[in-house]
Formats: C-alpha cells, sequence, structure tokens
C-alpha cells in the first residue's frame, strides 16, 4: 500500500457484510427527491456516476456495458421494433441505445422521478448525448405502471431500466408478476421486454433467479444473461422475455449482421461474441435458476439491501 | 440503510481509489510470513478467507469458481495428463482439483511459502480435502522458477496459480516472458498451461492484456477467458496455453462428455455452457487484448496495486 | 498521506454520522457473551483494547488516565474509607487502582459478565496486576443492583465502573435515580461514589448532563469532571458525589499530600494539579448542566448510540 | 447498531493507525489552492466545516471553543492591546474574536492563501461575522513570516492560528525557534503570543511538547493549556509566551472581571473558571512538556502525518 489514498469515500452497501468504497473526486449534486435520494459524483476510478438510493446506477467508465447489455439483445430479438418503451432510464443512455436503432419510431420514456432525468440532462451529458431532443422521443414523468395499466397503446420492445426493489424506494412493484403481466398485455405479437435484474453473485441470488421464476410465469421465451460491470461491484443480471423469437438462438454472423444494418454508430460492448458469451450462465447459476420457487408477487414482493 | 453493520472490517484496496470491504467475524491467523502478509478469517458474506499481501485469494463460499475455472479447461485441453506441476497453489484446492482427474499420475505442488501451506493444511479443510495426503502429490517448498530453471523433468500440464504481482511479493518474476519460456520448455509436446491473469474490469486492464500479448509471444495457443468470483470484488481473467489444442474448439457435448468420463466427482461451476461462455470475451476486451504491445519482462516486470 | 494504512480497521461508531477507526493488529478474542458483544484486539495506536457493544472500554496506552480519575477522587474524598464495592470493571483495573488505597480493607466488586472478567485476566494482565487475587478482593458474578437491594453491608466508597447505556446492553437500568438511590442507601454517612457518566462533547452532551442531574435529585454534594482519554474519540465525563465532603474544595496541596500518605506507588495521571483541572468545566458545559431538566428514571431511561 | 449510516465519509487520518469518520452532508467546495488541498463541507455532527490537506481546521459546531481558547487567554495577559497580527486564521473566526476586544485600535491578518480566505468569506459567514469589514483589519495575502522579518511594525500581542505542519504544506516554518525569534522582535514590552500546538493525546506528544520546549528558548513566560474540541478528533493544545504576565496567576474573578469589561458580547467557552481549568494540564502531560530536549528549527523541523 504504497500510494495516497482519498479523505472522501462513498461506500455502497451490498448486505451488511459487505460494501465498495468509491473515492469521491467532487459532488456536483446531492438531493433528496421526491422518490429516492439522489447524488451525482466523481469517482476516482470510473468517473461520473448516477447515485440512487445509495447505489451506483451507471458510471462513466463502464455504462456503455449496462446500456449495450440492456438495450440491444432485446431489441435484435424482435424483427423489426418500430414502437418502444422505457420504463426508468433517468439518465437517457437507455433512450441513446434505443434511438440508435434504424427501425425506431417512436420511443415513450416514463420515469416517475422528474428531478432524476432534469439533473441528469445537465449533468450526465455523456449519458444522454441529446437523446431527449431526438423527435421520436416522448418523455413523461408519471408511474410507468399506472400508465401501462390505463393505455390502449402497444409497443413493439419494452425495456425496464429501474434501481434495485429497496424498501420505500419507487421500484419494488415494477419487478412483481402483476406488473409482468401489464407490461405483456401492451406488446405487440412479437413483443420482447428486457431488464437489468439484480447482482448474479451466488450469494446474493435470490432477485436474480426470483424475477426470472416471475417472468417464467408471464412470458413463453425467457433468457436470463449476465454482464461485467465493474462499477456495480458484483457480477449482475439482466433478463430478456419475449412472445415468440429465442436470442440464444442467434448465430454470431447473424448478430453481427443485424448490427451493421440495424444500428447506427458503433458498439463497444456488445456483438455476435459477446452475445454467445452472456448468455452462457455458469453451471451453478443455471442450477439456482432451475430450483427457484418464488414468484414475487404485489402482496409479496422482494427487497434488495441499502 | 436498515440493518446492523459490522465494527470490524477488512479493506481490500483495488487501487487508492476503491476499495472493497468485508466485515471480519473471526481472525483465525495473522502473520507476517518469510514472503508476505498473510490472514485466515471469516468475512460475513463469503465465509473463511485467505489473504495474501491485502488480497483475497480465495472464499469458502466462491472458491470452487476460481479453482474449477483454473484447473479444468488447461487438463481437459490436454488428451491424456499424466503428469501435472502447479506454481504455488497454497491453499491446497487447485491439488483437489488436478488429482480428481483419473488420469494424473503425479501432480509436483511448488510454493514458496510453507507458512501459508501448513496453515491452510491446519485451517482451510475444505480447500485441500485431504489432497495435500495423496499419494501422488509431490510438495515441496521452494523457488518454483528456480526449480524448472534446473529440473529436466517433463509435465503434461503445468497450472500456475500464484497471487498478482505486488511489488516486494514474492510472484512478480512468475508473470514475465522469461518464465513463460522457461515453462514452455518443461512441457510434453501437446502441453497446456493455465493461470489467474488479473483483472478483467476496463480500468484496471493492463495485467491481463500485457500477460496474454507475453505468452502470445510464447505460445502458439493462448485463449484468455473469464469468470466471476464475486469475493474478488472485481470480474476476474484467466489465460489458456498451450502447444496445440485449442478448447474453444470443444463442442459443449464434448466437454460434458469429457467431464463425465475423466473428472470424479460433480463440477459445480464448469460445465460444456459454461465453456462456451467463459471463452466469450466482450468486444472491448477483445479490443484491448488485440491492440496490447507490452511484453512484460524480467528487466521490465508489472506491479499491481495494493 | 504518504504511509501504509492498515487492512483491517474496528470502527467504533459515536452516532450514525461519527465514527473512529482503529487499525486491528491482532484480534485475540471475539465473542457473543451472555450480556454483550465482547472483543480483545491490539490496535495500532492504543495497543490491547476491550471492546464491549462496539465501544472501547480501556485502551493499554491510556487506561490509566481512566482508571486513576474514576477511582481516586472518590477515594481521596472520603476521609478514610475501609469498604469499596465495585460496581462493573471487568477488566481489573478499577480494583487494581482502589487497592492502592492503603486504607481498605474490604473490597467488592460485581460484574454481571463472568467472561469479560475472565478473559481479562487471561489477555489484560496490565490492567489488573493480580488484583483478582489480593486478600481484600471478593469478585462476584451478580446483578449489581440487585445484590446492593437485597444485602445490609454498607460502603463508604461505590464506584460505578459500567459501559455505557446502549439499548439491550446490560448497564441502562444502573443509571436510572432508583440505581442511584439504592446505592445511597448502601453509603456510611462520609460515603462517595464515582461513576463514568459519557462524554462531554458539546453535541453529545445529554447523557453526562442527565446523568447529573438525575444524581442530583439523591445526593446533597455532586461534582461533574472531564478527562481525556485519547482513545475514546470523544472528550470524557465522569461524576462524583457525596453526603459530605466536596473535592473541588481541596487545595492541590492537600491533594498531593493525601496521595503520598495513602496510595502506594506512583500514580501517572493524577495529583494535585490534576485535581484542580478537572473540575474546572468550561463554561457551555455548565451552562448546559445548569439547564438540564431531565432526570432518569427506569421507566424513562436513557439509550447511547452504538 | 441501529440507525442509518451515511453512504458519503470524510475520514481524517491522524496517523496511519487512527481515523476520524464524519458523514459528508454536502461539499460545498473542494479545490487544490495554491498552497494546500481545501473543502468546505457539511458533515453530520458538527455541521459547516473547512478542511486544509485532510484535517478540519474548524467546525461550526465547535469552533467557538477553539477560537475563544485561542484569542482571550493571550489578550487578556496583554494589559491593553491595541496592536495585534494575525499569522494566518483564514476563517476569520480568530479576526472576529480579537475585534472584539475594545482597546484593539488595529489589527493586521495576514494569511498565504487568498482562496482559503475568500471562500471563507463567502461560505462561512458564522465565523467571521464580517470581521473582514472591520475599519479596523488590515488583510494581507502574504509570507507572514517574511512579512514579520521585513517590517519594522511592533505588535502588542501576535495570534499563531496555522494549520499543522504537513509535510509540503504552507505551515512548518512557522513552528521553529527561528521564526518564535521573528515574533519576538516584533512584541511590544509587554508582548504576548499564543498558537494552536498540536495534539495532547499521550501517542502523540511530540508536535505539543516540542513546540513548547522551542518556545521555551525564546519567551521567559511559556504556559501551555489544552482545550476540548470535538471535531478535532483528539484533545488539543495551545500555547502562549508573553515577555512579562503569566495568565495563570489570574483568579477567577480578575478573568471575570477583564472579561465584562474589555469583550463586547457574550463569551460561550472562556470565563474565570475555564481559564483554571485549561491551563491546570495533568500530571503526564507536564512530565511529558519537562522532560522534552527537541528543538524545532528550521534545518531541523517537525511533520505531522496527513
Amino acid at each position: 500500500m504504497t500510494e495516497p489514498k482519498s479523505y472522501k469515500w462513498y461506500i455502497e452497501y451490498t448486505s451488511p457484510e459487505e460494501g465498495h468504497m468509491h473515492s469521491i473526486q467532487k459532488l456536483h449534486y446531492s438531493s433528496q427527491t421526491k422518490f429516492q435520494s439522489m447524488e451525482i459524483m466523481d469517482s476516482g476510478s470510473y468517473g461520473r456516476c448516477l447515485v440512487l438510493d445509495g447505489k451506483i446506477q451507471s458510471s462513466q467508465a463502464d455504462e456503455f456495458i449496462y446500456h449495450e447489455a440492456l438495450v440491444h439483445p432485446a431489441m435484435l430479438t424482435h424483427p423489426d421494433p418500430k414502437r418502444v418503451f422505457i420504463v426508468g432510464g433517468g439518465e437517457g443512455a437507455t433512450l441513446r441505445e434505443v434511438l440508435r436503432h434504424k427501425t425506431v419510431e417512436y420511443c415513450m420514456m416514463v420515469d416517475i422521478d422528474q428531478e432524476v432525468v432534469e439533473k441528469s440532462k445537465e449533468l450526465l451529458p455523456e449519458w444522454h448525448e441529446g437523446a431527449f431532443d431526438d423527435p421520436r422521443t416522448d418523455l413523461r414523468f408519471l408511474d410507468a405502471r399506472k400508465y401501462l395499466e390505463e393505455t390502449k397503446d402497444i409497443y413493439d420492445v419494452i425495456i425496464i431500466d429501474i434501481s434495485e426493489p429497496v424498501e420505500e424506494g419507487p421500484a419494488y412493484l415494477l419487478f412483481t408478476r402483476e406488473f409482468y403481466e401489464i407490461v405483456n398485455e401492451r406488446l405487440s405479437p412479437g413483443g420482447v421486454i428486457s431488464l437489468q435484474a439484480g447482482t448474479t453473485a451466488l450469494h446474493q441470488l435470490l432477485n436474480f433467479t426470483s424475477v426470472n421464476k416471475t417472468i417464467s410465469a408471464v412470458f413463453p421465451v425467457v433468457a436470463p444473461y449476465q454482464a461485467e460491470i465493474p462499477s456495480f461491484g458484483l457480477p449482475w443480471g439482466f433478463t430478456l422475455a419475449s412472445k415468440d423469437e429465442d436470442p440464444r438462438k442467434f448465430s454470431q454472423k447473424r448478430v453481427d449482421g443485424m448490427i451493421s444494418e440495424r444500428i447506427s454508430g458503433t458498439l463497444r460492448y456488445y456483438d455476435g461474441i459477446t452475445n454467445q458469451g452472456m448468455f452462457q450462465l455458469p453451471k451453478h447459476i443455471r442450477k439456482a435458476l432451475a430450483e427457484e420457487t418464488k414468484v414475487i408477487e404485489d402482496n409479496a414482493p422482494l427487497f434488495t439491501y441499502n
């Protein structure tokens, strides 16, 4: 231990027994919004970070991994996604990745927390890259679940980009069977969804396995996968579900072909090989998924430590 | 943040800007050995841990991931590994996994630090599971590099299971081109090696990419891969190199067939699907590997922060 | 910040907003006793420490300050203390200081936690210095309050050396008016008591001021004082109460005279000048004491953060 | 441990083995000035704080203790202080306390770091309370040592309010015998100085004792004293030196009389009783002072850990 340490640290507790420390270079914004605690800071290792309820949502250094992993598998699993709906996604980077798909004609993004979106607009320009101003974007500050329940609109892809279900946080009713049924109702016939689904670390696997079990109660195709986002401190899981297509059957070549045809610009994380790797989960995770019996419901929700 | 926190914490600094905190339940052993600082403790999240020079080497909860990932791809890449050499591997779990291979007739394990091995024997029984007493085991406390330089013996597989190259630590001269050339000399014609190669986190990728570049200067087949070992706090990389076979070409079925034929007992982490996943690195890591130019040499070594 | 840091830290939280960190050199003992959590460790700055319920009780480096400050003013305030009673005092150092007084013929020490005393005997020899084996010592493992309530015995000095009143800890009923009334009953006519009374830090002064208010409801002479025990992290308060004499009136010379006459060996912290200093509290603390109205009672107890 | 903890912490290391943690509520300013690192933050326990080179200089909650302890004993030790010089004192609170003395006609304040003073003016209004705008104030941004060396002006009281002598910090040459000789030259016949002199914690006493030894080489009257400033984490020492008067001889009544006559407004910390207490150091500190032999000199400076 030979080099200087910081005087200012951000500590993210992943359990009462474990935490990750990040030096704070600068604290740009700190607030208790109507829905959650919020911070935008510069960390020593990962650059600028958005933190909600004590959890890093994304960092400048590795947000491209998170957002490409969340968006592109789902978008490519649909043959021709024109109408997309984003639940959450306050930073604007999920929107950014969606809009790179040339097929997209309309993208509604519904985030409950206006303050998060407005501060992200101001302080996280590398995230949204102007996506909020794209004419295809329809941004609203609403309760996404209530909106989806009441609307008659239909979407090809619905991307659920929300924070973890911490107690008293705004997200936990967006992880239940009832919510996924509402989502399913709003999808077109070849419809696809994807979501971040919690850590895949073996000692805290319940969130990942029960989210997958819950979605399996609603969708015929459920494809769990993982990606490494170092700033999260633990390996991370995602889930894709569809009414029809299964991205695990796509060859490397087919994925690369779709990327060059349908996506503008250059991806940094996702391509055909990455797609091959991310859906091949290790044996112990597949076993835990297979053995899971818990279905998350409105009256039996799941909470994450924070 | 609603639950009790610990009063005692172990902090592993991965850089001056980043650390991982583990609650200490019990500290079983703490020593400055002849070569490094050493601790055996019970952490709240991962159970018992071996810590060398401030770095968790393996934990009770997830050591199976590390050791299966390190040992089995290399062992199965050789068609009939009879003689195996382990560099380091003090806990005895690498030895344990090697000895599960029915083909193995002889395994020499050379660790420089007798105190680490003896305390592991006593305090980490779930790691070695008696492997040190197997009649095929030949355990010696020597400088492995010097031994390999001087011996005339030939091995089918050499597994390099050493701690990271921290300054003043015992490992840094076991990551150089000169060392890999010595290793290469001691391998039989279809010989294979594997090693842990540092984190694959994008902001600290130099160790992984330059180790691979260095090995590529010596071996015709070099197959980098990664695995998630949550107690390490960051995603982790490995490298397999061989004189002939390439495990990336093995079908899922072939891997599963070899496992059931050649390995005793049941694996928890590794199988045909896991093999498919672990070698498919994300695009940005493949790019960094391709662009790396640094070859680590005895007089241009690489050090890791601790 | 130029020097090495520790990997292992003990953190003592004095509030949800503040903590003190001590490097852990060695953890000698760690247990959940019948009454509290207990640790004996070597810290980097203060040497060996006894920790109960997450609070340093005393450290090798500065326990002499705490124990001399707690014991000698009370003992010298009584003209001829023969019979002494210690409530708590598990480390044995309060007993050690009491027994240095040549007048003492009998000292009963009652600690509820046998495990704390036995481990202190074994691992804190510099604290007790054999005091447990002094023929004048009568050590018992009982509930001190219950014992004092039931006994008919009379004491000249009663020293209350207990940990802070943390919720669910063993001490909080030993800080109430009802308890001080029991204590008062057991004192001889010139009887004196002393106790540690919590921090005198201005932002956490409630414990100190309300303990003093409570004792004032029972004793005619109440003399609050403070001492600096660096390992406690915050300035610390004590209270002396008596039926008659007031140590604040003792001249420096008188204290020095009594010390050389009545106490064996050499004191390191306490003498006539120290006595002058410790009872002269700063203006803001005297003001807070004067304004305090809270009397702690069995059914209106006070709890400290831990 | 039952209540919420913070995600953001400021850690002040007082040695490689010890630190104090303060939750960060808000970070108002963070900069590397020309001379030192600087932060203004709101801590959970002590409110707003000024931090220089990783050390809390003063906090909203207890700065009154520090500044009253530093200023008033020295000012009252001079019979009629008209001209005062402040070395450092960037927050403006030392100036504020000096200007409360009705005798003062002129006060020069020299701080090397203009950025610290300007940001204090803006963000620490409770500290300066407008003192910078007092017509008696003459504020300059210079090297105080150089200025005092070159000027011919004479002062009645010189108050040295500088940060600790950390390596590469701006203060270490203001703690040497040579500097105190320069100061002595600039004092009127009854002249008095005072300064903060480092912690009085027994395991880090060298700064306090050697500063006192050094000043004793220059001044006939040297009166070390201490005060408890909880936000400093350790007990704190000061030194007063004069050419003539000794404040330790002032009766309580005389101090109270001088305060009501010569000082505007109401003091919160300092009065006659406080004066009695603060100069009566405990025995072990007096012993260490008496035994100290080190005189700090320009070519044998002393550095504090940071």
